[in-house]
């Protein structure tokens, strides 16, 4: 960390900046310059709480030089991440497909679609059992019934299934009738949540926030991995910006901005951030050309009965089209 | 509900959307235009789950013409709410002003900054034992301890107590031993907590999250609301813009923009908006001015050994200083 | 347009709408919904003022149900338009590539990087002799000299000639001397010079505001084309939000939206979104991915001395692995 | 300047940063830390361009210290601007109300409004000649014809008058006829324009760009007094952000930000932020309380007929309330 002292700091002031430095253990270096004088700090191992030295008179900026995270790291692990549930594995060579329906409704509805995105490709089912929704009168999911019904979606069609836990009492059956537990957007800061998935046996899908930095992701993630998980995905879906185009604005440069400070596999949501399925398959192509690891599509056969988001979700020949159109892209 | 046709729609496809919109109980009205066609929905009580309509054929935009909450809503309850608690009335004439530090550090530290903070005019102790922090290696808080010292802080001084509550196992002894449970701005959309929050005994502190647009802050109060709650206090404490003066942008025009379409009382937290104390001052006279119900500030009687928020801490001459200006401008 | 009253309106305040309506020679036709009233106006060819209407008493909201462009519309122009300057077709079924530095700098380095970019594919070179810098101290760049540089260059090279007018003065001299006339970002709403940009004899690339909307990005096109011009490229850059780890957030949403609604050629610039070359191969990818008709890449032999943006400028080696990618996801 | 090296940089590297420093005829300090290297840049007076360094090997980040503007700074300047005209004095004790329409329409409309604004204690007349209008098609302003209205205004009421200015052209006049010239958000960037306002006999009105960062707005002060102006008052009128609520979200903030770096006036425009009359008042208070030194608010007598933004302007009496509760916020 640099702390940068004001232009008329005085030498007790910078003293007294690098006594405090002192006092926790670290070297504080007075670096003089032209017109203001800074003081590095050195031999920390880990961050250093910048609050003490801003509120020292005569401090005008502290500037961090070292990232806050750890086990997120490329840093202190270079290989990049591929987390294996049986024969897929997420962040390996090939992209890995999520794909159904924003939110399980029926048996017949679950096995219907899943059929169809098995047969056109995908390896793994996504559905919704527990439903944030932002009004308490939208639909919520059908529970646990939900989940059964994903049980069976797995025995008959082989899929795996990804659905999301809400909080601390769904998260433990989630667990047991999950492949993939995942963390959504609104909970990305749910901290408790966060520790208990990371003491979870399963791997853990944590979608961005949005209005998170990845450096927030990150340390979201980090939350997770401090309990114990190795197996964390992250999922860029789209941030809040002024833009009307699309309900959330894609940060597809958040893919590459991850895989350079860390080494976690990332899949991208296209459904979610454009909000219509117009253009689903063209954000899914950018995603997989930009470098994403899979991603998580919201299909339906029946768009226009679903109980949630069918405004986004695709046809199911919009589906096909999709996975050969991205099968063309990577050969 | 408007549902507006494309400019080459059939008239076989005005008809399936008015088919579908009488399905479910309601008329569709078609609206011949010059260049295309609108149905109007009416007869519906409740909102509409546009998705099924933007999947038919033919269908361009759905314009909601009526908002989706109710309780929360100013044209259900006409009279602002006034929260009592003891002899405080929050959302009536004057302003009332919370104050403390980030975070109890310690009984010493609690009851100096909440003997300085009553004698300067505050009504409410604000400090936190359960702290959200993005990082899993911040201090996090002194749990049941650090409400044990709020506790003692209220029967020293006769100071009311807010403090934060993040997840359903500390929502219980927060209850307990505070006289406000704050809601913090990571968990605005953590729907679990707040429903259990609305069967709270005691009045909720809801803040706004950083990317929550002001019907999303209402939802969440609605979620409160619809488990029984009467009595739910909004923050508004700055959003995530790329603007970078400050840590977010405050958003003033949140409360006039609340208060229009809302009976609820609403406060400011210019201190986590701001990220720094020169800036804590200005703004809450401007929340003042605009009408905001309250403050909520964060004041440190040795900011530069604050375990958290340091440099946004007041000094408590700053603090005397801010309840001076805002006195005068009372007056 | 459709005029929603308030809930409660009267009956007086609703046909003052309609009156106001009919003043201007259209209908307004009131629509009783269970809740409140609209009044939808039809038979107006153009876009209506909605500020009269919000004035009225009684009136809560206007909806624009018809977008408010004309010539940069796909409705009356379905057909995509293609733009084309000798053997080079914008717009066509070939992403067009355009690279080069940031700013001329000399003859030196305009000939040595426009033969590395003509020998790896590129078609078009890009360099600016007017340069739009934040601070009034920065380089500026060559001015008429840099423009007689870019004139050799094509000479040479047989590469057509993209570069910079920022005002009424440079624009001459660029219609002279360059092929496509690019107006910046901070220049978008410069109405006089897009008007002006509009009478010249050259195709027009207008580049998003960092804050700009896609309808705005549209209705200023629209200016360009209101003077007569009918070869307007737009380009995606990057908007301003909250995210850090690029300097502006490259909006590949932005493709698909416009296409869906201008007939108008789209070029993604993703060096200047970016700031930073590590993250410009792969945006670059993303960008062809999602449709987009070119790019508008920053190259130069030795970034580490360029006068301005060397940060996001690629290494000719970089760049021919970008062009060999780009072939690689076209086959 | 700081350069950060990367964790694995090699001493060559960071003695090539050192010798590329050097050739610049500074001094490179290197500061070895636990975890990797800085190196300090001393003896520079101005700022220095980042670029070259962050394209050298090892490079990691470039840490401006020192704020890249000059003339504009309080560091350069302490004493706070005031600028004088006649008898008003703008960054003075009192803050200065600018009041009147967005548009000039007619002669009998200026002078209407003009007398009933100087009746409520304005001082300043706005009003727009020559206006920025997102779609061609709409009210561009009476021009020359305008100017006139404006100098009668003048000479009837005595009022000063404030109109924008929106190119090379119109500037020429609007320097003639006006008393402050209005530079529009949309032009914050238009360099051309600011260079030659900083060579105007006339006070500069200059207006944040609605995605402009404070840092930005200065830069563009700076370029208008770079070219020998003293007199440039800063105008905050609210950035673009995902909420909703709002036209803009009016940054407030902004004020304490700009007074803490630079010695220029500031006011705010709570008109055009809000795009909403209801919330002027109370925004208008806010902006006072928080330390605006005046401000611009649209005032028609009927709005509902303005040629444009009528849904912001406030009734005379709304006028005459807001001036009344300024005036008891300020005793």
């Amino acid at each position: 960390m640099l702390v940068v002292m004001k232009n008329d700091a005085t030498e007790v002031q910078v003293q007294a900046v690098i006594r405090e430095i002192e006092s926790w253990g670290y070297r504080g270096i007075p670096i003089p310059g032209a017109q203001r004088t800074a003081v590095c700090i050195v031999d920390n191992t880990g961050p250093v709480e910048d609050s003490r030295l801003l509120s020292l008179d005569g401090v005008k900026e502290a500037i961090r030089v070292t990232k806050p995270y750890k086990l997120v790291s490329r840093e202190t692990h270079p290989q990049s991440t591929i987390i294996a549930i049986g024969d897929i594995k997420i962040g390996g060579e090939e992209p890995v497909i999520m794909a159904g329906p924003c939110a399980v409704e029926s048996e017949e509805q679950a096995l219907t679609i899943a059929h169809l995105v098995k047969q056109y490709g995908a390896q793994i089912f996504r559905g919704g059992a527990f439903k944030p929704r932002t009004s308490p009168y939208s639909f919520q999911g059908l529970g646990e019934e939900g989940l059964k019904i994903l049980k069976k979606v797995r025995s008959e069609t082989g899929l795996l299934i990804v659905t999301e836990a809400t909080d601390h009492t769904n998260i433990e059956i989630v667990e047991q009738y999950g492949d993939i537990i995942q963390i959504g957007a609104r909970n990305m800061q749910n901290y408790s949540l966060l520790r208990r998935a990371g003491r979870a046996s399963k791997p853990i899908l944590l979608k961005r926030g949005f209005a998170a930095t990845i450096g927030e992701l990150l340390m979201s993630a980090e939350y997770i991995m401090s309990e114990g998980s190795t197996q964390v995905i992250l999922c860029e879906r789209g941030i809040r910006t002024f833009a009307d185009n699309t309900r959330s604005t894609l940060d597809l440069s958040a893919i590459p901005s991850i895989k350079e400070v860390s080494h976690l596999p990332v899949v991208v949501d296209p459904s979610h951030a454009a909000g219509r399925r117009e253009y689903v398959i063209p954000l899914s192509k950018g995603a997989i050309a930009v470098g994403a690891d899979g991603l998580l599509v919201e299909v339906h056969h029946d768009p226009s009965h679903a109980l949630s988001d069918g405004m986004q979700s695709l046809y199911p020949e919009q589906f096909e089209k999709l996975m050969r159109e991205i099968e063309s892209l990577r050969r």
